[in-house]
């Protein structure tokens, strides 16, 4: 389900091994300073802003699955399962855009209705 | 962006084509009648179920764009943007199983946060 030889899925594959990780800063060496990316909650311009929401859903990440990964020259598809503190499964599916080795747009889906639910539901 | 020499693939943007086009029977002649679809609001099993959960999605619908779409043998993986008359933008992706020319299983990622808005919202 993954083929290699693609480019952009070198990158996006290091990228999300890095952050799965919880090495942010080895997951930033993949991203562009001028990186923008369209979310659910909005588009993220900048590899400061960028840094801050990874940072802050790699805080209460605690596993991942790879669902799928595929890509091209210029463009990475991949969908992943995650784990986090307050949400089981969390999936999430990235369109990402490489230039050089670095991700230059992500187009980033996933749901973040549990994530409010969990925020409004005192524990 | 896609590599149409995947059976999968061309199954996957032949059932896309299909319901962007509210053309709901010809979506339906791809799914197989024991899918199981993994979606933001749990797991739905049956071709009839599936029918239902469409059937209300395109009765919203309005446009549509494919962002990305690869696949392999048995594996398509698209995401595309799709407007609808509550959300204006609303992208979602699907990992689908292909097996003998039917879509036998659906992992669907999308944000499930502006429709549960919009149904909240009094307009």
């Amino acid at each position: 389900m993954t083929d290699t030889t693609s480019p952009a899925l070198q990158t996006a594959l290091a990228y999300y091994q890095a952050w799965t990780s919880h090495d942010l800063d080895a997951a930033m060496s993949y991203i562009a300073e001028d990186i923008i990316c369209d979310a659910p909650a909005g588009r993220l311009e900048g590899a400061e802003a960028y840094r801050d929401f990874m940072g802050r859903f790699v805080q209460i990440l605690t596993g991942s699955t790879m669902i799928a990964a595929f890509g091209d020259d210029q463009t990475a598809l991949i969908m992943y399962d995650t784990e986090t503190v307050p949400v089981k499964s969390a999936p999430g599916a990235e369109c990402l855009t490489v230039k050089h080795g670095k991700i230059t747009y992500n187009r980033f889906v996933f749901d973040q209705a549990p994530f409010t639910t969990t925020r409004e539901t005192p524990s």
